[in-house]
Formats: C-alpha cells, structure tokens, sequence
C-alpha cells in the first residue's frame, strides 16, 4: 500500500534489434529515472534484443506450417483445443494461447517467441541499469488471456528487485480477523497498470511505475514462484480434454487409485502407487447403479464387490452381461471406486480392489 | 493510451453500513475528484452499503455449516473442487473461489456476499456522484485468483461510463499488420493498478485513476461483458470433474454429437440435436483399438463399423466379448466417434452412428 502511484510511458525507444543494448536505450529515451523505479518492460523488445525470433514465408500455407511448427517447439504441453485457438503450457511454464507467439510489431517474415528465460533477463536488465547507476525493478511483461474473463490483459513474465507476491497472510483487519490466503501478484498488477500507458502499436514498450515503494535489494526469486505447480492445477486440461481422457480411462479399466472420493486430474495410467487408505464414498455403488438406469443384467450388492448374471438365456444375455458389467465399472470409477473384473460361464464379478466402500 | 496516469487513494473514507450513501461518503473524504477520474470503488464496501451481508455464528462448526449454505446460495455451478477451495460459477457468472463470500473486514458474526448486481450498482453510484456535480467512471472491483498463476489480483464486477473492453482490433503497427484478436480488458487492468494504493486492511476501499481518458457519456454495458459464455469456455469444469464426467460417460453410452474430432465440455447428456454434420479423425478407429491393446476378442474392421468376436468358446468368452466390445465403445467415443451396439448370439456389431470416419 502506498500514497500515490504514477505510471510514466517511456516514449522515443526506436526499433529494436538482435544485439541492442536495452539498457543503454532505455537510458537514453528516460533520462529522468530514478532509484526505486519500477520499469515494466514489454517481452517483444527483450525478446528482439536477443534474437528470440524465428524466420517465416511471409505469407501463404507454408507460413501457417510454420507456425505450427514454431508452436511445436514452444510448447511443453497441450493444454486445451477449440478451432483455431490452443492453450498450451510453455517450457517455462506459463499457460497461454499460442506460447505467445507474436505476429504483430515485427515485419511479416519473422514472428516472436518469448524470451528464453525472463526472470534472466529481468535480471540481465537490472544490472545493466545498475551499471549506469539506477536502483530500480525490472519487470518484463506480456498479454494474455484469462480462463473465464473475455479480453486480455498484461501480466509479468520475469521480475528483477521486486517480489512477485505480496504477503498480507498474518495481518490483522481493523476487527481482528486475521487475513489468510492473501498473497497479492503485485507485479502481475505493476504489469497491467503499465500497459494503460503502453497501448499496442509497440511505440510504447517501456512504462515506469513510481511511487510503489517494493524494490529488495537483491533480484528476488522472479516471476517462476507465479507458475502454480501440477499438484494445485485444477485445470491442467481443458474440459473437453478431460473428458475425453475419463472416455479414455473407461476403455482401460481398472482405474489407478484416487484421493478422496473424486478422479484425479493427473494421468490416469501412471502406474502410481496409492497415496494412502483409499476414502470411498459410502453412497458410490448405489449412485453408480443409478446412472447406468435400467439394466439388462439381475445385479446383487455384495459385502466386498458386485455379481452380474445375465437376465434371460442364451449367447446375446451373456455377451450383454459383459457389457452391463463394463458400464458399471465406468460408472464406479467416476465415483472413485476401483474394481477388478472376475468372469466365470455364469456372470461377472466385480471385487471392490481397495475394500468395500466405509 | 496516454501520457501518465495517477493513482490516488482515498482515506478517511469510514466504516459502512447498510443504508449508508457512498456517493455522500466518497465526496466527503475526497473533494478534490474531479471530472474524468475513474473511481475504482472495493465491492465489499458496496455489499455493506446494500445490506448484502449473512449472519453467521462467530465460531464453532455451525459456523462452517452457516458459511457452506451460504456458498450454496451463491452459487450457480460448481466448477471444481480440492480440499477446502470450491471454486464456482456466481450466479452473475463470476468464476471465483467460494462465490467471493468474504469474513475479513467485517466483524465474526457476519460474512459480506457480492453485490447482487455490481454493474446496477456502479451505475447507480455513478448517478449519485453526478448530483453530486462529478462525471465519474465507476469501476466496483474484487480480489480474484487466477488458474494457472498463483496469488491473486483484483479485477472489476461492475462499471458503468466507461467500456470494459479496448478494442485494438483493425488498428495498424509499424509494420503494417492489422492487430486482431487484441481486446484489452481495460477495466481489469485499471482495478489492479487500484489495488496496489489499497492494501487488504480495508482503510482504502476506494481509489483515483486520473490521467486515463476513457469515460463515456453513457454509462455502457459494464461489466457483463467480460463474463465468457459456455460456448468460449474452454473449462468450464475442473480437470478432475471432467474426467469423472468422461467415465461417467462410459457408463452410459453412446455419447451425445461432439463437434470435430473431440468431445464437447457441456454437459453429455443434455440430448441437444448434432451442431452440424460431425467431422470424424480418419484415424480414430486405428487409435481406438491401439487404446485397449491386447484384447481377448477378435475384431474386424468393417466399412461402417467393428464386429467382434469371441476367440474361445463357452460362456466366459461370449461375457468377455460385451466387456470388451464396451471398452472400444468408450475408446472410440473419446476419439469423437459413437457408435450402436448390436448384440447377436455370436458377437456384437458396433455400427458407427455418424457414419464412418472419413
């Protein structure tokens, strides 16, 4: 929290190109810096600094090809699909459209990738400046669109001097109440404010924040401690996707274990061995029951399991039992019960694989 | 884009109650706004001001049963879930964690629920600060978290005299190309810069931009506009819920039309009619049966289908056959192609419904 904020565009900053010095440029069109500066650096002009750009037909399908396989190369992980547009996770991390690749501000034959390693390079930048004798905070920002909100909006992809977060855990409100769950992204905020003065015609690719008395003395950890880890991503894949995996996951039964009573959302064929006593909701079976709707097959709960036998005679009653058999193993997994499947020439049973349901 | 903003915290601004008149509130502890300025006002202090509080115990675990109806209340759809955090659609259709039901600045026998309408409520006290003699944008702003960053920022709910959106779209760069898809979320951006004046302690619930030329003559669409609809949004359930879904699925096959190759994240068994005719993976019959690996059955491609067979003789191989031609059925399907199961007292015939991959 502080008085009074400002947020200064940096104007004059001409082209950049592979080799320029930033520093020196920034310098140069912002001599009125001062120590405790934030500057907010737009990644396009780093990632021109330092080549991170990749040649391109200027037009026609091969230069699609080629973006397609620019995007290959840039992404660590499809995330999720729909037309034209996919989510992916870079390497660094970050979860964006396209592994913000950039087509815009740069001449039709190349495109821009983003930086190599942005906190390096947020690092790189506040040393330079340092070298021409300025204390302040480097963060290196990009736009990017959120998962439920229509437009976009800039965010940090690498920080210098500052801290990503901002803790108020452990403070009191003016009731007492202690504020929990409250880490703040500040630089992730700095990055939105500069980017009302930037606009997107790239002739504003620097802002200055002053007055947001944050800088440490050291770099600081960056903006990595921003990218949340696979363990807390509730949404490591598009719904779409996740869904196709459960369809998947059906067709390859028996289900490796899950926590609590839900599927997890990590692959399901990991071989991973259980993460402890297995909670299973008492209530499954009889749900799992209820999707499948009317059957086809007499079913009998059992103590540890369920026994299938066909309803009428003949070949087609058995095969149909298999099938019935399938469906309500899907229909447990998805309520987090796992099963193994024991097929004698009177029917099937399905034996509960981590006990009965508590 | 402009030349330098300013942000501003308003102080003095007192405890609110319900019935309170921010307008009066905000004009007492701040003279000095002045036409053009875009307050960026805590939705908590608004919630206050419209009474949109719930009484709760101050401990004990009534209190947490209190809070859990609440959430309910609040709550349209569940989006995911782990652990403690439920992250889900207002019925605004505001994606947050526990519908934004806040206990911090109030005092233990109270939680403060998001205004019902945040945009009505940006307009309205916009009214109240033109008769006070101010044009005024107002912003209502909430801390949110974001899906695959960790922290939080605040964002906008409401807005009335300014747009939400910037649209870059038509404009040129240096270079000639035609900025596309680029709509900057504009009021976003402004109540994160807010928010860095602010801190969480609750003594600065309103903040200034100055500097920002961006106020409308009406009061504009507000905010409503930012809210991604069903059809855009790429997740909208949690990985974990999706996957459950797709198992769930499995169990109750054949899938509903998917557009593409790929399963749609809407509800499966909503019985809505095919979009349009399905464009089915040539190859999705060939990865299906790759899927299951070694099976136990004999199959057969045929030209608009798949029969299969036992290999063995008796009853376990024919129950054997229905599990196994259940399995390709879930393969299939997550490849996007659904099929009829037809069982005959040899094997069973899956008939591809939309015709056979292309």
């Amino acid at each position: 929290m502080t008085d009074r904020l400002e947020v200064l565009p940096i104007h004059g900053i001409g082209e950049v190109t592979a080799g320029d010095d930033l520093a020196e440029m920034i310098t140069s069109a912002a001599p009125w810096l001062a120590d405790g500066d934030i500057l907010v650096v737009t990644s396009k002009i780093v990632s021109k600094a330092e080549g991170r750009l990749v040649e391109v037909p200027a037009d026609g399908p091969e230069r699609e090809e080629a973006r397609q396989h620019a995007l290959a190369g840039e992404t660590a992980r499809v995330v999720a699909r729909r037309g034209p547009t996919t989510i992916v996770q870079t390497h660094h991390g970050f979860v964006m459209a396209a592994a913000g690749i950039d087509a815009s501000n740069v001449d039709k034959t190349h495109l821009v990738l983003l930086p190599e390693d942005p906190d390096a390079s947020a690092r790189e930048l506040r040393a330079g400046l340092r070298d021409r004798g300025l204390d302040v905070a480097v963060i290196i920002s990009d736009t990017m669109g959120r998962a439920w909100r229509n437009g976009l909006t800039d965010v940090a992809l690498g920080a210098a001097g500052i801290e990503a977060l901002l803790d108020h855990r452990g403070k009191l409100d003016p009731y007492g109440n202690e504020l929990s769950l409250t880490q703040m992204a500040v630089v992730d905020e700095l990055a939105a404010a500069a980017e009302l003065v930037k606009g997107k015609t790239g002739r504003v690719p620097v802002a200055v924040v002053r007055g947001y008395p944050a800088l440490i003395t050291g770099d600081g950890p960056g903006v990595s401690v921003l990218i949340r880890d696979a363990a807390s991503d509730m949404f490591g894949l598009g719904t779409a996707e996740a869904r196709a995996e459960g369809l998947r996951a059906a067709a390859t039964l028996p289900e490796p274990p899950h926590t609590g009573g839900r599927s997890r959302g990590e692959t399901p064929l990991d071989g991973a061995p259980p993460a402890g006593p297995l909670a299973v909701d008492p209530a499954a079976a009889a749900r799992a029951l209820r999707t499948l709707g009317d059957l086809l097959t007499s079913s009998v709960l059992l103590a540890d399991g369920i026994r299938l036998t066909p309803t009428g005679d003949g070949p087609a009653a058995l095969i149909r039992t298999g099938a019935e058999a399938h469906r309500l193993r899907a229909a447990l997994a998805a309520e987090g019960v796992r099963t193994e499947a024991v097929i004698d020439d009177e029917g099937v049973t399905l034996i509960y694989i981590d006990g009965a349901p508590e």
